[in-house]
């Protein structure tokens, strides 16, 4: 795909100014400031990329005002992200459409109903009763446990697996090789050893969740575990038995989420944060990176650290503890005046 | 399955008392004692789920002891747990039983060795001279190594991978996606290069081991990596080569365990758990989320935080911790305090 | 495979010395000083063992240089790691050899490009216009995406999902259930909604790069997220979108690494590490497991702790942590001190 300053600028119903000659030279890709060549766009998101822009020898420029001292075409556009994912679309790699088809390697069980335009890849395993939606995608060697419902538009990768009696909306997307509705780690000490407690319940995914490679999602003990509308989450993430996650929450790699934890709408987990079981996190809150939660936490809180404290509370006390050392020195020192000070009495 | 309170006392060998005019009623399933309906039965592990079982419309509840004020049945057990698992089996979903058979998609390699009724699911690769026990199921395209062994009575889920010289045991469960036998980290540095150290050892994983999802568990370099009869692991729990893990331990989910480590009996690892290789930790020692542990802990002590230290040192630490930026501010007033003194002096 | 003490020295360009006998007894396997048995070899890489070789039972040692007070053979070499590579290699168990054919289960899309020697293994799915050189092992139940192209001498083992649009390099080696070029985890919020950002770019792996089993490497949004020659990556380690990692770098499991970060050349992480997205991590540098980076870390400091910080500055605040209950103690008590002498001013 190739595309002049103009075209493409038609396409965004951007602002084209400052063309320098360049509107009729052709675009064939997208790169970040500074690795944009002469035949590529790039993109301004924030101001500290105007410096780079200006050295950049980027053809043309997607901003959301005017920068002045950059050489190429300028396309002003209202909101820059969306354009971003606009011009990615236009330069996508071609690659061959989902087949629309059922491979022949792929195993149907009883009772199956597929709705129109699904494709199922080789090797895949749908057991009995499944219902799958109109326009989704099997990838190759997924296997689908009975009685599951997958919604339309969904796209599961090569590997996936999802267990018995579990329920996957509209547009969802599972990447490969993860792991959904498998039994939770629940155990009972009886008699001098660890039962497994049966996980009658199921998962529940909701529209629009997207969910990265090699996640676990347990199924519940009774009921579902629930991943709500619109939630992401990243690679290996663990979501286990009983937890209900609410709408548009955004989850980063390696979180661990135990037990029965209830999080509200809008929640952000930063990389390898960690919650224990049973817990509540209220709407919008934000836990960084790492943090060990063992608390319930309100709404629109910004909480770090293990444990997880107020954030700016956490930045207080790493600071206090940077200078702990030389503290610990000084307060050896002090003793010692007192001590003085006493002799003198 | 519905079934009346009388019969699911006698099934439990309940006692049955204050029915409230129930007991004929149908009951269909479990929930826990804010959840439960009118046609579920409920049941109270603890004092604290007292008020809430008053007030639920649940219309039989599990009890260790008679409980005043609720008015639905109460079935009077010894041990809760049991009889919960019990009354999860008993409404448990109808799922197909196992097939088995061999799914003529399954490759199966020369001199393979299997036992009655045996399931084996499409897609499933099996190589040279693998024995598999009696009742064993291996899911959907999963791969067991040459001559491995697998006891009977055993579950691997789908897109399990076992390689080459393991050893399962009986009643062992592996789920989805996880991969049993890998090749650990262990590299010399030689001429300039990392060179791979060759890993002639195994994996030996004793009767009645439990292991979660996408789990990686590597050979040994010599001998075996080990895991103990009995012992539990949660989903994306890391376990390098060597380590010999005890009898009856619970691992939570994505916790790591480094080269060479040697766990006792009865060990109980929070989630995210770190141990750096090559420490043994004693029998029954508790180790809390997220710890990162660099030496020996023994036996029975119940640790946390990074590095870890006794718990309640542990707690000591973080609630001074908690007070750091106050008692630096009053540090710099003791100082003044101190330097006017020494002026009157 | 059995072979004499003097085979053995033979073999390795070892110097034999002190074979108390045994230079015609046949050695079957090797293992560490602490199991090896009367037929084994072990080996003495640091002087810390040597204790224990002068109490071993096995028949032969492979040394640096003679140790006084062992009874069995030596074998004196200049590098024992490298001779226990070798000794191993030749001990290695007997495994059937790569079938160097494409099983017919296999599935190959259009205009595939295999060179001589390939092994495709049971229900592997390659795409179109794939590419994969002389020698490559693909895994049973692989995916390996359109357009990829994938060196020679590489070994992919089962499920391995490779998608479309990456290169991976010549002797690599990705073991079970790992996915690479899984779309990342990048959204804009756009209208209320997170949208994903179109990954238009792939996955660079070069030359002798080893990844672990179930691991996942995110493709790119823009060119290529990039792991350098000779980098080794242990199991479960996440490295998201553009992440650019140097040459010889050792990764430990469990490992996250956040968009578009860019490591040096021979950097190490330990386990469990977290690096926040957009940092740079300059060549040699070394971080201790359970580390959250926050911020770029110079080439060869050795950094620990959350947040990451020296390593013997981590070192000297946890020991000052460690005195901080009593410190606060005695803080009171100083300040009771100080109130006497201001009181007797």
């Amino acid at each position: 795909m190739k595309l002049t300053v103009e075209q493409l600028a038609k396409r965004l119903g951007a602002e084209l100014v400052n063309t320098g000659g360049q509107a009729q030279g052709k675009i064939s890709a997208i790169g970040p400031v500074e690795a944009a060549g002469e035949n590529d766009i790039t993109f301004v998101k924030s101001d500290k990329h105007i410096a780079a822009l200006i050295k950049s020898r980027a053809a043309a420029a997607i901003v959301q005002k005017s920068i002045e001292g950059y050489n190429g075409a300028q396309l002003i556009v209202k909101n820059v992200d969306t354009a971003l994912i606009e011009v990615l679309n236009i330069f996508a790699p071609e690659l061959k459409k989902p087949t629309r088809e059922i491979d022949p390697s792929a195993r149907l069980g009883k009772n199956v109903k597929l709705a129109e335009d699904i494709s199922i890849e080789p090797n895949a395993v749908i057991d009995d009763n499944v219902e799958i939606g109109e326009n989704s995608i099997i990838g190759s060697g997924c296997k689908i446990g009975e009685n599951t419902k997958i919604g339309k538009n969904c796209q599961l990768d090569s590997n996936v697996v999802i267990h018995h009696n579990c329920q996957i909306g509209n547009n969802v997307i599972i990447q490969a090789n993860s792991t959904i509705g498998s039994t939770g780690f629940g155990y009972s000490f009886i008699d001098g050893t660890h039962k497994l407690i049966p996980h009658n319940g199921g998962v529940v995914i909701e529209d629009f969740v997207e969910i990265g490679a090699n996640c676990c999602i347990d199924r519940a003990k009774f009921g579902n575990t629930i991943i709500g509308a619109g939630t992401k989450i990243d690679n290996l993430v663990q979501i286990a038995h009983n937890v209900v996650i609410g709408k548009c929450c955004l989850i980063a790699g390696q979180v661990g989420i135990s037990g029965s934890c209830k999080l509200g709408d809008g929640v952000v987990l930063g990389g390898q944060v960690g919650l224990a079981d049973n817990i509540e996190i209220g709407d919008g809150t934000m836990i960084s990176a790492q943090a060990g939660v063992a608390n319930n936490i309100e709404a629109g809180r910004q909480v770090a650290w293990t444990p997880a404290i107020d954030k700016r509370k956490a930045f207080r006390i790493v600071s206090s503890l940077m200078r702990l050392p030389k503290m610990a020195e000084q307060f050896k020192q002090m003793v010692n005046r007192i001590e003085e000070l006493e002799k003198d009495k």
